[in-house]
């Protein structure tokens, strides 16, 4: 499919965008050896740190929020733990609890209601909440550069997933709106739900179904979507996304893996993982690194 | 959405087609208080009775040529159960096991194999099998009503799924040929997977992850869907489908609940549930049913 004009404004002129260019169109021409069918065209992004910002997590915040409204409809909650610790913004207790604390905290805040409750106290987080830091709108930590990048491949015939190590209710509340990504191309982390027939309703059970990060990015993609990604992008910093990279490139298809390497602390921040491994791996199997600070004219969405 | 001639044509005029077509007019019609977002147009369709016959399943006569496939390969499984009773033809052994001994045949048959290799078995086998008692390819045991039903709601912008409660990737093996459903918007029974680096695969493994039937199904669409179905379709015969039909009665936008009576002894099937307890759900909360014998004017597809 032609393009008429530059389908990637925010991002600078380079190797890169060359790539990603002539990869979508040599995959979209048809009678050409790498021809994708259209419903193979599938496109998988992370959320956290790959379409919006993750320092601090949006998922975080929005479990802070639920403590805040928990404790004013129950104050004794704030006598509880893990409530209790955020009351009092005592960090070590999530330091030190790391994953377990955080999760705990997740089930508490996010079960034992009904997913229509859920969805409405989400949504209302939404409305209202801004980015610490950057005091903006959650809307404003969208990455400007994917946004066009999601509507470049959409253009071109690709269906895009997001595939989130976010609980997946939480970033389908947003996923229309913020991406133009409908609910059910979201796969992220899930907890265990029933059905209530005399409530007419399914409940949220305090217990974890899958955890989508690392290797469970694969599975979660098996279940949801039924075949490998051709395009996948995720980003260095705590090296969830190296498994769905992985299972990309063993599509039969052409396929073309990215990963978004932060290294912008004057617009963006700047954070790499300790033993690199998100970037050593892209060296080896040959991804294709964003680099914010040369890749992106510009990095966040304006409004 | 004006429509030119008739959408249904293998539909007999009547009270039926005259509600669907009712329906689906006034929840696109921009600016009336009935009408539904595009993003929010969800339709839902078990497959086994309700898309194609189920008299036997498909999914056993998949089972029973994996049986075949894998005897073949290794001789000594004639001798170990449950492959001896498909062997032997031994029915007794499977009514006396009902559901746990078909799961305990499906789980030994669909699964300790990648992802890749049980999607080209399935497609062999969709490829060769012909329908018991009617001798045509599988293909042609699909409902001609109810192909022409699914392109009727989309060309008015519903989003179709099906939601069975078949395993899924057996549905997704001929989901978009059969019936213009991609992969990812089939909703189905589940083995758990695991992520395999060293292979790059996505195994599977000989364990339920969810029994996608009955009250398991509006939990499937909630974790795939993320949202109500307004119009859901099943059928009377085991009473899978009335939890997805009470479900979806519970959105906040006009909704639409069907169900196949297969009453048509001639031609399809006359088979009733001793309770009655479908149609009777029926009646009590108005939902539509569809007399095969009487609503539609052919049952099958051509080829």
């Amino acid at each position: 499919m032609a393009t008429s004009g530059d389908p990637l404004p925010s991002w600078n002129d380079g190797t890169l965008k060359k790539d990603i260019i002539a990869y979508v169109e040599k995959v979209t021409k048809e009678g050409s050896p790498d021809f994708i069918p259209i419903e193979n065209r599938i496109a998988t992004f992370d959320n956290d740190g790959t379409l919006w910002a993750e320092k601090p997590y949006v998922q975080e915040l929005f479990a802070f929020y639920r403590v805040k409204k928990m404790v004013e409809a129950n104050p004794a909650l704030a006598q509880k733990q893990p409530f209790k610790a955020v009351v009092e913004k005592d960090k070590t207790f999530f330091e030190k609890g790391g994953d377990k604390a955080l999760i705990e905290l997740v089930a508490a805040t996010h079960t034992g209601m009904t997913e229509d409750e859920f969805e409405a106290s989400a949504k209302e987080f939404f409305a209202g909440a801004q980015y610490p830091g950057k005091n903006v709108p959650l809307k404003q930590i969208r990455y400007q550069p994917q946004l066009e990048l999601l509507n470049y491949l959409r253009a071109n015939g690709f269906k895009t997933f997001i595939v989130t190590g976010g609980t997946v209710e939480v970033v389908r509340a947003i996923s229309q709106d913020f991406y133009g990504i409908p609910k059910d191309q979201v796969v992220g982390t899930s907890f265990k739900y029933k059905f209530d027939d005399a409530k007419n309703a399914v409940l949220r059970e305090p217990a974890l179904d899958h955890f989508n990060d690392k290797e469970g990015k694969p599975v979660g993609i098996q279940l949801h979507i039924g075949q490998r990604p051709v395009f996948a992008c995720g980003n260095e910093g705590g090296a969830g996304d190296l498994a769905m990279l992985r299972y990309s490139s063993g599509s039969k298809y052409p396929s073309f893996q990215l990963i978004v390497n932060h290294n912008d602390s004057i617009r963006e921040y700047n954070y790499q993982e300790k033993d690199n491994l998100s970037l050593n791996t892209a060296a080896k199997y040959k991804y294709h690194v964003i680099s914010m600070k040369d890749d992106w004219k510009k990095v966040f969405a304006d409004k």
